[in-house]
């Protein structure tokens, strides 16, 4: 894609009106435009990584056999009434439907939906299990909106519902989500800083898990096993002030962002819902429910504020909006645009996607928005590549590049 | 896929609380559930036809060098107080926030956000002329919501914007638009009953354009030039009764469902928002628009009114879940299972997406099934055409099928 035709513009200073690292660089890169607190439109460059992340999950989705579905945003009251979540859920977003007469809910969460969906289509032991995954909107009406894209009142989220007939398959089940939350984030580039952490159960299970990762933007606290590479919440840690895994008193304290959670939910909704299941011996039986949560935008958000410098934002390469950024120096008519506009046109060919700086501007002015975008590789075509037949190509995490030529450099950075 | 897989079950009786055809038949063959008036979840099923069609418009929206972003469905009062469709706008769906003491709209459409964004980002005649577009949910607030997905309070919407410098620039992108229309609606097989609509064109432009197309579910009513195969909408007919390209006075009165406008908003959205740009003389004028749409939801059900009889739905091919639904009669362990088995992974080999029928029921109620979901091609494996050596084929429009061999199949269906 050619720079000159992007939509977005970047922005030389920090918004007055953002507080975290991750809005204050994603909106003077232009990927995404604040609305107000909480709510982001995303803008092309934004959309294109929005889309990688989604891409990530929807594999591994699949991966677990999630068959995929659409959910609708708004949710009837009754369903909300059925759970008791109608006065206990602190962020909903209520309101009347003028013509139907009745109350809305603006769905922060499905288990309200799916439970009543599923009940119609599992009768028998036969039916089990299922795994149903959506990636969906989402709306809470959060109390503080200032973390940018880590807490947003509008959001996207894949959520992940799993339905069994027994506790060991919900385990077994329960655990291969787990791994493939390990494999999600590492992909998405923050596995090394993500922690298994044990959080409350509520009333059906002694422990849920949250994916924390380690960042000073972080609202939460966790207690981290350095043994076991695991962690426990602040919400247990009275409770459980050792690791539950090898006992360990000596836990190392942090603030980290709770990037994704695993619930073994049990009957908690199929009880309500009356969402039973005859088994073998034609006996009716509760469902049993897992429910699995990853926010896209806290995802996007987190690994900005895990890979960013003083300059600007490094995506991991799974992510970048584009691998390469072509770089111009000197936009003029003559020998250097004819080589720019050829590799250009090489690396489409090769199937490399590149964001082309073909804009009339200085090399600083360049050089400055590329490292604020944050693209993993930089290509430089200039007079003085050009006399040498070749490209400089420089990592976006080092500070210098080094003088290559056109094969080496496909070669490199595939 | 394997059926016995999905997770939606086939109803045998039409839903008692629905009314149009489209949704009595999407309910029961397992692609949609109600949640409630206008408010449906989309199925495994569902899903794939959702995103047949988007891919569909995504491709046409690349043509047109639009680009793609996501705008936020939670939009701020005081937009909606500057154009004076805060008021005005009779669908809206206003509340709350309880947190931020403010009250959101819940956006029925994206002039309100993407017209302030824009200002943002187009300065000069240099940033003209630029083409948005996103594929988001809607929401609105409708007076009866009973033709079940043409008209309902949630739906997706494609929805373009487009940014012009002068009135012949947006008049030859909006013919442009016009006729990538026309391919839509074509590709999605209802193109032979969808008619150009001339509509009223607001403050600012004599016409607008809506795409209507033929069924008696549509709310409609338009006034067909024979002639000229386009048509007038009621709204204007007694301001213009004759065909606005030939003169026809002799206009055929027909129902028909909008399924997509284009609309020259010209400055109608810049005005309040101050969205200028300095000509090429350095002097400020304001930026001109267009907006074209098209719900998601309400082409699917068009489809569904268009092509279907009475046993279920007929889908058009580009549309359809899977290309071809195997069905293997007898389902023993047997010779004819093997063979079904064997002809579904060859299937899969050679990418022809297909649903296959294992499920343990009798033929009968197979090919009911098969009726009612309407994949286009039927391929039948029993003892019979295991004797042959050959598999049965038919096309879902047709009463009777052949047989045939397989490769001799798999080049019919491409």
């Amino acid at each position: 894609m050619k720079q000159s035709q992007i939509f977005s513009k970047t922005i030389r200073d920090n918004p007055k009106d953002e507080e975290s690292v991750n809005a204050k660089l994603l909106v003077r890169a232009g990927y995404v435009e604040k609305v107000m607190a909480g709510v982001y439109n995303f803008l092309p460059l934004g959309l294109r990584v929005f889309k990688k992340i989604e891409n990530i999950l929807r594999k591994e989705m699949n991966l677990l056999e999630g068959e995929e579905i659409l959910l609708s945003a708004l949710q009837p009251k009754e369903n909300w009434l059925a759970t008791g979540r109608w006065e206990s859920y602190d962020t909903l977003f209520k309101f009347l439907s003028h013509y139907s007469k009745t109350e809305y809910v603006l769905g922060p969460t499905h288990e309200e939906i799916i439970s009543p969906l599923a009940k119609k289509n599992i009768v028998s032991y036969r039916d089990l299990p299922r795994y149903l995954f959506q990636i969906q909107t989402k709306f809470r009406d959060e109390k503080r909106a200032k973390a940018g894209l880590l807490r947003g009142r509008e959001f996207t989220m894949k959520d992940l519902y799993s339905f069994h007939s027994d506790e060991a398959d919900l385990d077994e089940y329960y655990e291969k989500v787990q791994k493939a939350y390990e494999h999600i984030f590492e992909k998405a580039g923050i596995g090394d800083l993500t922690y298994l952490t044990f959080a409350f159960g509520g009333s059906f299970s002694k422990y849920s898990h949250e994916f924390q990762t380690l960042t000073p933007a972080g609202e939460d606290t966790i207690y981290i096993c350095d043994t076991c590479k695991i962690a426990v919440n602040h919400e247990i840690i009275g409770e459980q002030d050792s690791c539950p895994k090898c006992g360990n008193k000596k836990l190392r304290k942090e603030t980290a962002v709770e990037v994704g959670n695993i619930f073994k939910l049990k009957t908690k909704f199929s009880e309500p819902f009356g969402l039973k299941f005859k088994d073998e011996n034609d006996q009716e039986r509760n469902v049993l429910m897992g429910c699995y949560g990853i926010g896209l935008n806290r995802l996007m958000g987190t690994i900005v504020e895990i890979h960013h410098d003083e300059n600007g934002i490094i995506w991991p390469e799974s992510v970048a909006p584009f691998k390469a950024h072509l770089i111009l120096i000197e936009n003029s008519e003559g020998e250097i645009k004819k080589s720019a506009d050829e590799i250009y046109n090489n690396l489409l060919a090769d199937n490399i996607e590149v964001l082309y700086d073909d804009r009339d501007l200085s090399a600083g002015e360049k050089f400055a928005d590329a490292d604020l975008i944050g693209i993993p590789w930089r290509v430089v075509v200039s007079e003085k590549t050009l006399r040498e037949g070749k490209l400089e190509l420089k990592s976006r995490k080092k500070e210098t590049g080094e003088l290559i030529s056109y094969d080496n450099f496909a070669k490199a950075i595939n």
